[in-house]
């Protein structure tokens, strides 16, 4: 079994709806220091054995994030 | 400036749509090693430097999170 994290978030100047919209009702509630607020996905990942991070990357591109607008990043967890 | 991430996932056995989407989509591409994927969020905080981590796991609980199905933990990111 291999487990995997995958972070996908905005690429820099995209505009953040869902991110903006909670950083404005933060502040409405009295959290008024938040200079930036994003939210991306955070996806993860149980394999078998025969999946390998050049894999996920593929998953990445075709599936689970945008690439024209999103990075990604695959990690391994060990253990 | 200080920087946060949190990272929100459900809870073991709070079913995932999207997650669970994802994964008969991977596959139907033939990803067919794959034993369990869950989406969760990924949020990045810049803050003042004023924003302690204690007021973001208040801020977790009253809007980022929901406490009842979710679970989250926040990391002060140095640098």
């Amino acid at each position: 079994m291999r487990r995997y994290e995958v972070h996908v978030t905005g690429k820099p100047g995209i505009f953040d709806p869902a991110g903006k919209t909670a950083q404005t009702a933060l502040d409405n509630l009295g959290y008024t220091g938040i200079d930036e607020l994003r939210i991306g996905t955070f996806i993860e990942l149980s394999c078998d054995d025969a999946v390998t991070p050049e894999q996920v990357v593929e998953m990445c591109e075709k599936l689970l994030a945008n690439p024209i607008i999103e990075t990604y990043r695959v990690e391994e967890i060990e253990g």
